[in-house]
């Protein structure tokens, strides 16, 4: 990476003088944004640009350069690589677009171009983006004219999509926020994010880092790296949902977006997830502030109104608006004109024209060890008050920093005097109170302590014992081969058995008890209960064989011509509250653990909370606690709580058996009753898929 | 309301030379905005200001004016307000605070003030408020300096805070978004919002209204106002909880309105509810535009990133991204250049240059009935491109202005060509894509047909018979009353007697058939379950006998010496799903009626519709319809349909008790089993209260 972000020499190739050649716009913003080192344009056209010789090919340079920049057609690129591996440059960034993301060409293209890197052993930044930029040096390598330019400062942005960082880096200087450093994906033929994110998060001018994907190459690999990070990591990934949303098959999975997957992730790795460009404008404005590390907020408004809508805020995004202290509550009382100001928190400072008394106030709040971050809103009325205004600020916000207070400013009234706050005195300012609020939370988020990674446990299954039992095939398990695996794991199966006739069907519910359910079971069906393939509450024998004869009936109408089907007979168990357990293999992430409200619930109740495996049995109890069914499970309004120690250990089996198996694509149980007692859970649907 | 914003002449009274004086601010204001009306300064110390005398006294004025502005310590406003009467003045603006907001001095004053408006038939803005602006006539009274100054245009704005909506005409300002009319409400003592809203309703200059409320003073009257209107109403009504209603009361003197109450009155009057300032801003910039009347959005973006952004803001946003007709599809094959565009919604243009294919596409889709709306994210990528693609914006503006087709901008990459779009084309210009998808979402939320109030329809009830049956005390009814009065309604009861002694319990089970119920009926005693004074699934005299035993040792040590309490002894019920069907007395909105889920599900689920009565069969239909307990009563998985008919009856009756009985303050019948068969439903447990 040092090498893509320091060369000494750069060669453009593709340029011309024609004035709608695009590979000029790198060598004008090379110019524009005062590049050091040699810019060597190169196009077979020859001739100049910008006072600068375009050499017609790659040979013809006075020197082996450090990083070449590639922006002609698709179809020479290959070439070109080539050319540079033969002459030793070892760095190269390819804008051109027309490879992979097109058609099986391109695809073929970036093969070629693969088999060049190892062969030259070279290092390649896109295809089809916008290159890098180093704002330290100058080095700016996009070929669109950025206006406006970025700023210099300390937040890195990684963007598969040229587009959506040089957007928000434009934004970013219009708001005042600073680019350390940029790269644009592009197809990530070889560079991809989590090499540039580490290179990031030790690059001592970046302080932050923006991540845009619209696929994530390993997810597992950067929730590693996210852990290990000391820097704030936004991670924007609008595109995860619907790329693999096919994959889903079945309830679990389609319920289980990718996108809460991507939650659960940064999560458990301590990225703060964007879903709107806004967030991170606002989020980043709070880079180089202390971190808010609780909820106990204190507003300071300058008017009642934004007060209010401060407070309203401040519930929405969780936090607390703690009594003022009884010094500071006296304080306000003393200092009060016409005793119009309230020690309440929000404070209104409407009417207090004496900034000697805001002084105070912040100085007052400062100390207190029980506020977490200060809310500003503060403008001044008049233009008398302008210039003691501004000291006033000034004051505050030395207070707020020697005090290691993180502080958030909305000017109110003399929106001019956004610039001030900003530029003069370098404290986050906002639009909006609520914007400001945001980005507290963000903070908030970023500064939790990120839990470590589950140790991997000893296996509560007999390993070779499971291996022996997972058929070949791919698919589905059938029914009855589910529920065996799920008991051989050592989860309690409600008690079942097979059946291929009436006869059999009655004598094994003679023997479970009755009452008792009916289940149709053949590899084509997986949605049973909607085929009305299940039939409960069977009292008795003759109820047994209408129920077979029914279930007869559907596998000769809904399933294919030939189809092996079975019975399964299984004990009607009552009580208890439905539950989900499940696993299902995510693209990016590996396998993640499902739990939440099971039965009809978990179509219309949408109640599941994920978390990407391992899990270790604390981290299966949050698993557990984190959805309302989980409240339920805990015990509520007077009743029992079920066995959550059961309920855990049994997560922590799912996650063990999808580690320990690469195989097997889904374990969905659904519906598990949890109980109070032994055996805590009874798994009464198990639906297995091999891939 | 003319009266007040289009005066003739206008005295400020309250003003001085001195510096800091407040009162000076609106004179500078009326000068600055140019009122071409007479400004009459008046103060007792004289002398002149901005080159106008000042005249010492009222009674010292030339003329009478129109319009008295008040800015003087609150303890001198009565006399000025009674001067104002005896001189003529019937409209006087207060903008001195010290009133209601702060204590029972300031609160008699405003007592005082009220009888002098009734003596001198006058009309009064304020107290503690900024006054008002009139855009077209320069009548500007704010005190403060407003900076920068708001522009002239088609909203209006209603604001109990002034600081809040002078905070918004400002960075309307700085959107290119325009002011009509302002009117800072205050403490309201006599102009409240409806009556402005209504004016400003009727105003041809303003085409849209933001309302921004603390406390509303007569919800149902504004939601009779809103269902009038054929503007956009936007109501930003943040004080909904504890943490704001401390402020906002010492603010404006207002009560803390429910959020979810509120939420309910805007669905049926067709306002939209603003939680963030941000969202009104969106939303405005729509102003003007043909509606979003549908869901189905067409997105062409310059860049393949922001494609992508868009598409996962209008998917959060519950809008549809159709695939592109065929003969759309058919155009963007053949002019692609060299094929690397995707005929797909969203239209990723990267990589076209030529902009004429940008105009064909347009207008392809512009003439497509199944589009609803259209986003457009461009920006020129190179100097070369601006002048063509600044004709191309004008033509794709034009034929949709032509197709009445509502478009929103993002401009990327020169984010400098956002002031051509906004000014010359006079398009909404948003700075992120996902802006502008909650700003069509906000205009589809508008465009929809407000449903019509439910018309009263004759009671499902014995009127007389409920009168008499309704006890005059205050407080909870007893369960038994309770449960009567229920029934008595014509709703179904679960089977039920009183009991006072073990043998009575034990007799009237008998009667009933076991298994029941018994539940300990006291006054005191509101929270039965939490109290573990509803004992379940008694099957024989014996299990009667011991829980009448457990029930009256409760009773003995819970209830408060002397209380009388009885025992509810009732059928047990099973099967069906459970239910709240509730009612409550909102301060603002009046009967709302609430349904959702029951049980211990309407703790932890919080999965409760609610709607201000009254409402009709089909509005009940869509409460119960809205929520996930009603998307399980509808029947899923192949499961059978609750009584649906039932349920609506029921909650229509408690909307006809509630309006019909003034005194009930709360309905809460919870759990209600519904099912499928007769009689529907069976109310398990009631509490009525009385107040």
């Amino acid at each position: 990476m040092e090498k893509f972000f320091n060369p000494q020499s750069v060669a453009v190739v593709g340029v011309s003088d024609n004035p709608v050649n695009l590979a000029q716009g790198i060598v004008a913003n090379l110019l524009k944004f005062g590049f050091q080192g040699k810019i060597l344009p190169v196009g077979p056209r020859g001739g100049a640009i910008f006072g600068l010789p375009i050499f017609p090919r790659l040979e013809d340079l006075p020197q082996v350069v450090d990083l070449a920049t590639i922006l002609t057609p698709a179809k020479v690129v290959p070439q070109v690589v080539e050319t540079c591996g033969r002459l030793g440059i070892n760095r190269v960034v390819v804008e051109s677009a027309g490879f992979s993301e097109l058609d099986d060409t391109g695809r073929a293209m970036e093969e070629e171009i693969r088999a060049l890197l190892h062969r030259y052993r070279m290092r390649l930044v896109g295809p089809n983006g916008l290159g890098l930029i180093n704002m330290e040096t100058g080095l700016a390598l996009p070929f669109a004219s950025l206006a406006p330019p970025p700023r210099k400062g300390h937040i890195a942005i990684i963007s598969q999509s040229g587009g959506v960082g040089s957007h928000l880096f434009a934004w970013m200087a219009q708001e005042g926020l600073g680019l350390s450093k940029f790269l644009s994906l592009g197809n990530r033929l070889d560079v991809a994010e989590n090499e540039v994110l580490a290179y990031f998060l030790e690059d001592p001018a970046s302080q932050a880092v923006y991540l845009y994907l619209e696929g994530l190459r390993n997810g597992r690999e950067l929730m590693s790296v996210a852990r290990r990070a000391n820097k704030p990591i936004y991670l924007h990934a609008p595109n995860v949902g619907a790329e693999t949303a096919v994959i889903a098959h079945s309830h679990t999975a389609s319920l289980a977006t990718d996108e809460r997957v991507l939650e659960a992730a940064c999560r458990q790795s301590g990225m703060l997830p964007i879903k709107r460009q806004t967030e991170f404008m606002n989020a980043a404005k709070l880079v180089g502030q202390p971190p808010v590390k609780g909820p106990r907020v204190v507003v300071l408004s300058r008017t009642g109104g934004e007060a209010v809508v401060t407070a309203y805020a401040c519930r929405q995004w969780g936090f607390q608006l703690p009594p003022l202290s009884p010094s500071l509550a006296e304080l306000l009382r003393q200092r009060s004109r016409a005793g119009i100001i309230q020690p309440t928190n929000p404070i209104d400072l409407g009417d207090i024209f004496d900034f000697a008394v805001y002084e105070e106030i912040v100085a007052a709040v400062c100390r207190d060890p029980e506020v977490d971050a200060i809310l500003l809103n503060y403008g001044p009325m008049a233009e008398f008050e302008m210039e003691r205004g501004r000291e006033m600020a000034r004051k505050c916000v030395e207070q707020a920093r020697a005090a290691q207070k993180p502080v958030a400013v909305t000017v109110l009234i003399t929106l001019e005097e956004e610039e001030y706050f900003r530029e003069t005195l370098g404290v986050p300012v906002f639009h909006f109170p609520e914007e400001a609020v945001e980005a507290l939370a963000a903070s908030r988020y970023l500064a939790a302590r990120v839990e470590l990674a589950a140790e991997e446990t000893p296996p509560l299954f007999d390993v070779e014992k499971i291996a022996s039992t997972i058929p070949q095939g791919l698919g589905f398990l059938p029914l009855p081969q589910a529920l065996s695996l799920v008991g051989t794991l050592g989860l309690a199966v409600a008690p079942w058995g097979a059946a291929a006739t009436a006869e059999e069907a009655a004598a094994v519910a003679a023997g479970l008890g009755y009452p008792v359910c009916l289940k149709l079971a053949a590899a084509s069906l997986v949605h049973k209960t909607e085929a009305g393939a299940v039939l409960l509450d069977l009292a008795d024998a003759d109820d047994v064989t209408v129920a077979f004869a029914r279930l007869a009936q559907i596998a000769r109408e809904s399933l294919p011509t030939g189809e092996d089907w079975q019975v399964v007979v299984m004990a009607q168990v009552s009580g208890g509250l439905e539950v989900l357990l499940g696993a299902r293999r995510d693209p990016a992430f590996g396998p993640v653990l499902a739990c939440g409200a099971g039965g009809v619930g978990t179509e219309v109740l949408e109640d599941v909370s994920l978390r990407v495996a391992p899990v270790d049995p604390a981290q299966a109890r949050e698993l557990i606690a984190a959805t309302r069914t989980g409240k339920m499970l805990a015990g509520i309004r007077g009743q029992a709580p079920a066995d959550l120690e059961v309920l855990s250990r049994a997560l922590v089996t799912l996650s063990q058996f999808m580690l320990q198996f690469p195989q097997i694509q889904e374990v969905d149980l659904n519906p598990v009753r949890a109980f109070p007692g032994k055996p805590g859970l009874l798994a009464l649907d198990a639906r297995i898929r091999v891939g």
